[in-house]
């Protein structure tokens, strides 16, 4: 189906650091971005507690969201210049007149993210895609507003190319895909702003073999050590930004923070002072509900977090507040590395963690990142059309795994670690004070080979 | 005086995009960026409203702080290396005894700096750099206390660089002058973040070209061109960036809002419904006091204020409700240059932006960016070594500007505009209802050349 | 008129450092790439003998002539998707039937360029313009051939823009104005290749407010910052890397060198042994005759001119051999800027460079760089439509340095010196031996204040 | 045995695109710089036919030699910096005696490299490293009178240090190892000029984390991922770059155009005029002898190679005139993968391009990038100690495959592919004339799956 779009009528152009421009061709894209809840994403890091390891990358998910929009563009004007459809869409070809859903996708395809993301769904139990979703077709909002401009069924569309059931695969697979505008735009904003250099893959050349198909998008196989560079790419930054131990030690304070909240919010009257969650308060008192909560959600950034965790360094709860100022000041807590055998070990450890006085549930934390929220290239997934094919020039197509060693080797991987977080502090005895031994015993149990983690595992 | 400085077991390194690394040599740097005071810098942006210009501005003063501590870093190898004093800088060479409180001044230049610190210092009648002052001597904070340790009189010595009383005018000027650290990051820092390439001069040659003599720090002639360059880059980056109108109009959206607050503050009871101005309470009720207020200022930040917003969208006082939406949703009052010619015209403006409903002294503003808190060249500056001296082959100096043309040119000259602000409403005839015959006399009022502004003047 | 193109199956792409991929789209550009004239430029540096001060301009006439093309091709693609023309170009808007001579003008608008080409054209009166137009309309050339596929008159129109008497002004203007393809692509490439930062200008903010107008090619006046960037990068580029002393110096040397194999082709019989002047033979005895010695010329390159100055190192002539050998081995001569008033004092230090022993005709030469083959902006210039003009909202015009005190100083203004140049040899009273005192003699006349040139005017 | 060097007054810098300046601080350096072997490097191409596939890849033998110069300058720097020794080595630390020896083996490693090096090596059975060494030590050399100025036998340790005898391995593997300053210079220019953007690994990171002990240069086991991701970069780029068949099949002609030139050389008088073989003469009629013909070998370089060919073009020998005309015009073969199984077929196809009239001895040939002279990184290396270890924090090693999967995956195994080279024309049966017939059963031989190549194999 096709829409009658009103065309601006001068191209406006927003200026970014990794695509040097934003083209903005059509008054809806420019109306969505004008909107309350796409402004919103202004105030919410791309990166959650990354920028506490590379200070440079403050970067918000407004300005990722502008360029998977623009990724998305280039890619429809690719398709449209040298693949175009003759019989709409009937011969594998691309159809323009979905060009529009695709590029409303793209900007919207993270309207639902909130606050430090990761912590915040794992302790509050809320879904960024369900919340797109909602965002997208619940009458209340002005995206659907602007949305409904299109026609009634509009938002419908959108939200299907996000939720994967769009019956044009070649627009689902432009936003989610293993190597969709979605990656493609973080992991080079990711590198621009970290300053972290391995995310610089070539994205001129990626566009250039990439081809649509009757099956969604494939690449041509003359471009397979692009791609390739591609995943090592991601690979390395994985390694490297996303499962930063220090970040990761950044995101235990914070769910030990909001859990310890929750729990004072849940029983106040055990405080001789007023205990002030702010606009947090819905989430620590009951169960998220998405139709009641919405509005409540969306009132919610980073900001709004740091705010009261200001107004918590005093309560007279010393846990909070303590983990809040560490929160705010930046003071993660170390770890070391773990395996599968040596696990057993913790349980000593958090008991010399409480026997220094820490409380070992707020003040240690296991964190596997092989959990973290990045996918890494897997051929095992269940969509397979997921996957990475390149086509020969006979037409003929084959998995990118099977083409690329590297691809196989990354792939048939895990990538990160276990780690154990505790505080600083077991690793000064001097500040210890009466349980510096105790301290000591236990920096001994970390650094000692045949007991827990060796050589390079421990991080500060 | 020398001091001794502890240093790093090993080289600590912070990844950071414009200077690719920033390498930390001592324990007093490592334990002044541990400092509470210091890791506030991380929640105020660098260019306060810029961002809603320039999506990636979002870089803070963190950053930006680090960045000026590395380029004093290599200032100081750069002169020790090939200007090192024989006699305690009596030769007018480089007495390394001084990096230490170079680097600190360098690192702690900044650390005064608030929300918004434009317009908060001009509706609250702060000042960045008294308190920068007040937390480097101040025996309360933690910045203090880490300056101590270096002996009693260090956080003096400290303080006194940022306020130019230092005797060695060498350290002085690495901190102040036309071509200092702090001016060279920030440009290629905005330039950076931004994604405006103007700023982005040639750091390298400027280093190699800066020598210390007994006046301060000059440049040798055959750099001419690189600083020439450097100055052009500043001049372009105020016309293009520090001015631009979309950001002014922001922050005059901000500067009416926290108006606004101040008097719904001091009148609550006029109010069906409490105020909660949060943090901002002491600001907004009394008059600032730097002995009484300072830990109060030091808990603000970006986010207390958006967040104070936030709760103000639905607050019962209709013109700070909306002034909040407006702000938080980036919805900038449109703007017309004026003259000394025009200016009488205005009168007229407002009172037809008031017959729309509209009260002009919340939605009406002047604003002229030469009182930008940005500093183009200036010959007739009242301190003469702040000038740029230019240094031939056999030891004379020529002041830039009687150098370069281009330098001449650009300094004999106002940068900038004034502009008048309205509501984008006063151009949308048919949003304005019952007005719409208002807006439209408005409207012409503003397009027409003869009464007021011409041709590209005007800016969303 | 209108020319039917063959266009490629598939595009085809060159990697290029400067725009990162030089786009294919038609059989005949592919064809005119291949033609013996066209690669030839590939054995031709872009900067004649900079590369002898900055090592890395080593790039060639054959990729500045892709990328001038490819930013025809791109600048035809701005005007068609947003200015084309409804009636032939009546309206002053875009006629894409004119693509293909501008995309071809643009690739070959160099192809008569040959080895050198200031000096060789001072020295051998060759004119390249001349020989450009000669290559396309000639029907021995391999250009012709292809160009003459298009139709009988095809290669008379790619001449005629090239000599600016093509009618559509808009196709001229995007090859030869103040600010076009080739301008464009020379300062971008110049700066990457040299590693200078100056030319670094924003081209896609450029490319985005050039729009064709009746007269030719105009800019938005909201671009006017853009465009005072390139012209200041411009100028500083003129500054540092083409007015270099020490590329002038060599320049110098080999125009000394290219004199004296002629006099010596033109006196064989005065030498013991045989002197081989290769390829350059008809250009040393005989005056250029276009017609009759096109094919000789387009056997010249670089490498033919090194490998003849490579033999003459040990021809029994001692200045030819001293003056192949300084310039194979780079030994530039030191030079001294002088000025009107000190110009009459050259003829004295000629005669002490003689009294050295160096004969002065060899070994001086005054040399100044207004005469360089480069132009700086300049309104008083003849072709008053080839000035850059800025189109206001309303659609009315203002010359840029109307519009830009910045670019009126650079306009108004000579840039560049005159120097003298002499051996280095005379500032090396030690190696003079005998002649020590007149090379002390001779230092400290160039170095006196009073005498001739002062301070930071001295380049070795 | 420590060098008394003669530091210049003032540092010399030297733009470089890649590294921003080269820094020069010695006279010898300076000295060394400015000798004509040295000189004569500007005159060969770094990447040989290279550029005939990416037009930017002019650079050349001499900005690549001051880039391996400065980062051995940096990695003294970072060494006397960080891991001083203080018994003369004994500690395993680093020796600044040694400093300067590394300086100028790493400035002189390639001074024996001729043009096109690995063609002609092949053909006149040169070699480069030999010839490296004659020039150091050879007393006739302005190199070997430059170093001797040091000592009599600091000639020798230079040259020692380039054929790895030397005693501090250190120094040794600075210049050649498999994480060297060759290595790393070479990868990001090669990167940087032809615009492939694989090259581009994180130089400063990998500069941090090298480390001197007593087996040479090993690296903290921190800095994994960095070192990871430079093997990743040099295999992207022997594939994409190195390896690409356009350029070796340029080598293909050059090498066959030799081997006939040689032909001819020694039977002149077969033909019916004079053959001028130029400077190449001597290695065209004898077999080069190093002590011989040194001068004749530092006479050669890129130019005087095309300037041959360029007179060849029209000798009365049809083979000679067309490969030189192909080689000078850019008309590479065509090129077809093949395997061990397919390899028998070729036989047939030598038959049939022969049988279209080209002779097949000139105008087919089998090539095998394992062959080329670019090394993976390989464990099974002889020179154990060229591995790359890395050191964990309680100083044990651990070799590089060991801790990297992505490394052991590409040292497994080959890189690089076989193919067979055949003229353009057999695949343009129209151009073949008489023998269409024949072209197109060349055609679909090669073309057929089953018979020889599939699909992505065939190159133009």
């Amino acid at each position: 189906m096709s829409y009658q779009t009103e065309k601006l009528k001068q191209e406006k152009v927003i200026r970014d650091p990794v695509h040097s421009h934003i083209y903005i061709q059509d008054q809806i894209i420019m109306d969505l971005i004008n909107t309350t809840e796409f402004q919103r994403l202004r105030r919410i890091h791309q990166l959650g507690t990354t920028s506490l390891t590379f200070p440079g990358a403050e970067h918000t998910r407004f300005s990722h969201s502008l360029g998977v929009y623009e990724i998305v563009r280039r890619i429809c004007n690719h398709f449209q210049r040298n693949y175009p459809t003759q019989n709409g869409g009937q011969d594998g070809l691309w159809d323009d007149h979905d060009r529009l859903v695709a590029e409303c996708a793209g900007l919207l395809h993270d309207i639902g993210h909130g606050t430090y993301s990761h912590t915040f769904e794992h302790i509050f139990h809320t879904n960024h895609e369900e919340i797109t979703q909602a965002i997208i077709t619940s009458k209340e909002t002005e995206v659907n507003q602007v949305l409904r401009q299109m026609g009634p069924n509009f938002p419908n569309q959108v939200a299907s190319v996000i939720n994967k059931t769009y019956p044009n695969q070649q627009v689902v697979q432009m936003i989610s895909s293993q190597c969709d505008a979605d990656r493609m735009d973080y992991l080079l904003r990711d590198s621009y702003f970290t300053g972290a250099q391995y995310g610089n893959f070539d994205l001129d050349r990626i566009l250039q073999v990439m081809r649509p198909y009757e099956h969604g998008i494939c690449f041509k196989k003359s471009g397979l050590h692009a791609i390739e560079y591609y995943i090592v790419s991601r690979y390395q930054m994985y390694l490297q930004v996303y499962f930063h131990p220090t970040s990761r030690s950044m995101e235990v304070i914070l769910a030990h923070l909001l859990n310890r909240a929750r729990l004072i919010a849940q029983h106040p009257e055990q405080y001789p002072e007023e205990f002030q969650p702010g606009l947090l308060q819905p989430f620590l008192t009951e169960q998220f509900d998405i139709t009641r909560d919405l509005t409540q959600y969306l009132q919610l950034d980073d900001g709004v977090l740091t705010t009261s965790f200001s107004g918590w360094r005093t309560f007279p709860d010393p846990i909070l507040a303590d983990l809040s100022t560490r929160f705010l000041d930046r003071k993660p807590f170390k770890s070391a590395q773990f395996t599968e055998e040596t696990k057993p070990l913790l349980a000593h450890l958090r008991q010399l963690v409480d026997a220094v006085g820490f409380d070992s549930t707020y003040y240690t934390a296991t964190d596997n990142s092989y959990n973290q929220p990045y996918d890494v290239y897997d051929p095992t997934d269940q969509h397979p059309n997921a996957q990475i094919e390149l086509m020969e020039k006979d037409g003929s197509l084959i998995e990118l795994s099977q083409a690329s060693l590297l691809v196989q080797t990354i792939t048939g991987r895990d990538v990160g670690d276990s780690r154990f977080f505790f505080p600083k502090e077991m690793f000064q005895p001097e500040a210890a004070g009466l349980f510096a031994e105790t301290a000591t015993q236990f920096q001994s149990y970390i650094q000692n080979d045949h007991i827990i983690q060796p050589k390079e595992s421990l991080h500060d």
